[in-house]
């Protein structure tokens, strides 16, 4: 087996929710060591009563957990010298919040020069807009996913998926790697500044498209059409039991779903001849499909599609995706007994190298469990030291 | 000003459409060398017509680009002694594709140990799915997206941006550079397999919390509210001019909401007064949100709610996104002047570093554009012997 790519690293995660505790997830997954920090109280998506989110439990594996108080100047102390000894310190407070407690990125690569100090927020940390408060359901709103999402016609829609949160984490991973990487160059640590918002805008590649070919003005909303309505078949099509998604960028594709379909003559009918013409006639493209998808099973149509050389794949429910035995024979997927949750799956790594056996996935660990082994490893303190900081409320 | 982060590292950029590009992207605008690679005949994005589409200019600035025909056996040894000399070479071709000519990932760390070979599919490649044809929309399908999109009782519906294409590609620069770390560390290459699927799974984490929390059932859609219905304020809110997203996570920002809607009283309602009770009542409590919105403009709701400590943000149009200004003042996006397209604006990177200035955005060189430099320099051919092998069929 080949080796974890960040062996040897050290992380202090101070990510909470989704975005930073994402990235977190990441680096533990590629080898490294990371160690969750949290308030004595816990970051907000542990439960205030004790009982663990599934979300919590999600990206939180495979943490070491330890508390400390930032309002506490014993619990800066603590901040200052764990940072000396690691190489990661991340972070998705509001902009500011470290700085306000003397513990910021300026303050740390003071105390050590190698650190890589590793910010997300939701707007950045420069621009009119970055002391705002972001979620997922604003960035989607701000970064303009939710004016391209639904029906046109209808009220603008949001996407299902956090999508602006784990995009803000999978990127603050990479800027980190990459300022890792300069490191070994330069021998330099980084300040890092990633914003959810930067984050999400290459995802508008397709609607950005239609509104340059609309000459600038926003085109309409689509459903679950092509954005630029330029591309048919591009839908999803009811079956008996449920929809599948077809799409045919290629004139191939489209030739080989004719005959699937049993309707080879429409390949020479000038209306459905080439992309543009099948565009323009979308609604006919799309009832000569749907009349063949109706009275087959979702099952069906995605095997004969993928058999003759059609992209399509069934609309999975979220019972399909925990249950996927693809997803569990490519290892993408983890199997485990959680003692709130009972029978869970939780995603592994989708940063896969070939040899590279990344962790088993863990529960997370309660909080402040790791407090006595940390400090213990870090400044030396014994047991008692470590219930004395917890009694003069530093961690 | 600092080092770029990728500064020294020569990328080949055989992707094609939106995850590989992306990635190719990513990797110039943190410095690296990026060589485009496309068939004589061009990339699917470039536009079989010569006119290139707006997201082929989005994606493809910064990069090199040089044509190679793959079916020929000269085509082949290019690919061979450009690898022997490049750091990383990415692909999102199907599985197998390079393999098929003789240059996949064995073939080519035979010729260079230290070559970091990165390939992106939608499915992966092991699993009973690895050779099923994938896009965007399909992988959307499959992975339980659509199927979390939209309101409860209609169809499912996809998602507007294109998440799983460049979830793809924000996934495979992580793990370029993350074997690029590990080459530093070990000396060797790497043979990378990403899988859009895989790269989506982690969006999914609140549907998944709702799934769990009830029982391992799928979940209702819940068009803007949260998905477990599990928090109130949680929705898109009409105004006078379009809509705002409102959320209030915490208690706290529930009491200032109440304060700038003029409903104090409502702190005190045991209907209104926890997370859980306004939950049960999301009806009434959205009825009084949007009691107070509609008679205001997205803008003002805006600034009252940051003003006043409630995340919120209205619900922009491409038309705003491209003109924002704070993602202007902030460098996310850059304005040029495209020959066909007229003024536009690129996103530039997500990966921000201080101090780091990334490149300037440029727009995509024609196909082939860098034939006569690159293979000069590669491999000291004059322009002649860079014509024999357009001639010959491989380039």
């Amino acid at each position: 087996m080949g080796e974890q790519p960040l062996a040897g690293v050290t992380v202090l995660d101070f990510g909470q929710i989704y975005n930073g505790p994402y990235a977190g997830y990441l680096l533990a997954m590629s080898g490294a060591r990371v160690i969750k920090v949290e308030s004595p109280l816990g970051e907000g998506l542990r439960g205030a009563t004790g009982s663990e989110s599934f979300p919590f439990t999600m990206l939180n594996g495979l943490k070491e957990t330890i508390t400390i108080n930032l309002k506490s100047e014993a619990g800066r102390e603590l901040v200052v010298g764990l940072a000396k000894r690691a190489d990661v310190l991340l972070e998705n407070f509001r902009p500011g919040t470290m700085d306000k407690f003397g513990v910021g990125a300026q303050a740390l690569l003071k105390a050590n020069p190698r650190l890589v100090y590793a910010a997300s927020t939701g707007y950045g940390s420069s621009g009119p807009h970055r002391d705002y408060l972001a979620m997922d359901i604003t960035v989607q709103a701000m970064s303009g996913v939710v004016s391209i999402t639904g029906n046109d016609g209808e009220p603008p829609l949001k996407s299902g998926p956090a999508l602006c949160d784990m995009l803000g984490g999978i990127h603050l991973y990479a800027t980190i790697v990459s300022a890792l990487y300069r490191r070994e160059q330069t021998g330099k640590g980084a300040v890092i500044d990633v914003a959810m918002q930067d984050s999400v805008l290459p995802t508008l590649a397709s609607a950005l498209g239609a509104y340059y070919r609309f000459g600038g003005t926003n085109p309409p909303r689509t459903g679950n059409r092509h954005q630029a309505l330029g591309v048919a078949p591009y839908n999803l099509y009811p079956c008996s039991d449920g929809h599948v998604a077809i799409i045919c960028v290629r004139d191939g594709h489209w030739r080989k779903l004719t005959d699937l379909m049993g309707r080879p003559e429409m390949v020479d009918d000038p209306r459905f001849a080439d992309k543009q013409t099948r565009a323009e006639h979308m609604e006919e493209t799309d009832a000569a499909v749907e009349a063949w998808t109706s009275s087959l099973t979702k099952d069906e149509v995605f095997r004969f599609c993928q058999a003759g050389g059609v992209p399509c794949a069934p609309v999975q429910s979220l019972d399909d995706v925990v249950n996927d035995p693809h997803l569990h024979a490519r290892g993408a997927l983890h199997r485990a007994t959680h003692p709130v949750f009972g029978d869970v799956v939780v995603p592994t790594t989708a940063l896969r190298i070939r040899d590279v056996e990344p962790p088993t996935p863990q529960f997370p660990r309660k909080l402040g469990q790791d407090n006595v082994a940390v400090y213990g490893e870090f400044f030396g303190h014994s047991e008692q030291d470590v219930q004395a900081l917890k009694e003069q409320g530093a961690i």
